[in-house]
């Protein structure tokens, strides 16, 4: 008798071990979705990086599959300029946020700039920290990194 | 006697935790390997980015320590062309492969310059999902990423 | 009152593996540190990654949150050479070194340029395996990977 309550508290304490071993795995993929971090600063990758990033969430199986976030500093940002973007940029971001992708541009870089806020495309999360302290503290969360 | 038992069975419990604990980490580095992806896109990093493998595995202390890939994709995928390839790179590439290195192309990349998947150098696996998609599943598995 | 040493017995155990279970990421966490590596190969992207690691440090909050090593390879190093780097190269370096930045240069690549070690700009550390094997090694510790 004594033995099997004994045996009995053995198995409540070994699975509250291993709830507590795989508690953080299971929050981290909480919403079952890849996270991605991409990073651009160059002014001419622009382009390419928005057509890579539609092409992952199509190459994933679908936007219900990852979680992307672009964020750009650098002379990239001029890119995304409300008055200065052209037209393929401007379709390409509003298609990628319909898809979920989340655009965040570097404050530092706004204000080397001079841009004001309100003068990006629609959408746009300023990283108020800047671009690099956003990207690693992304990363540090368990967001893969892409720099294409 | 009981109390030797349950010893016994706690120590027994013990070793299957530990066990448990480390079996996720042990299977990741079963073959004893550090996993490296390398990334490149810009046609002018191509040779650049072979140097670097090589040396990577000549700095880790031989092709028996480290596991690599290269992903390509973008403008980078035109330097491996089995025609328009350069000697230098056609030899380092067949070099690198003898020393376990693993090439991939980015499938859209080829749609994109209208490439058949012949025409790349001999041993190159395309990425069906497409490069930044395979990149980002490499990292996801434990592959240190690398943008030279 | 053998169920009661059993309890306690078995409270001693639990409290060992959940100190073996978090030992490790406390021991990593030990200095409280984000640490980062930042990765620099083009010449034309030394002063904008310059900015980028003192952007870094005043986003997170000062020099005593963060631990950066900054590994530099291939035609980047030519700007930290003793006597070819401007002058704002050089400030910037000692400004970053004073917050505890530390700056490596690939052996590789100085071999390649023709410099002697104690021609580059005080203070560099010398990545002996090589740049690549180097920020793959800090990545396998744990340092998050920026390549601005």
């Amino acid at each position: 008798m004594i033995n099997q309550k004994l045996r009995n508290t053995l198995l409540g304490l070994s699975l509250l071990g291993l709830i507590l071993l795989f508690g953080a795995s299971a929050a981290m993929a909480a919403d079952d979705k890849l996270d991605v971090v991409y990073h651009v600063s160059e002014e001419d990758k622009v382009g390419f990086v928005l057509n890579n990033i539609q092409n992952h969430i199509e190459g994933i199986g679908g936007p219900e599959k990852i979680n992307i976030v672009l964020v750009s500093h650098g002379p990239a940002v001029k890119r995304f300029h409300d008055i200065e973007a052209v037209n393929k940029v401007r379709e390409n971001v509003a298609k990628l946020q319909e898809q979920g992708v989340t655009f965040e541009a570097c404050a530092n870089t706004l204000t080397a700039l001079g841009f004001e806020r309100d003068e990006l495309l629609s959408g746009f999360v300023i990283a108020e920290k800047g671009g690099v302290t956003r990207i690693a503290e992304l990363q540090s969360e368990g967001y893969v990194y892409l720099r294409p």
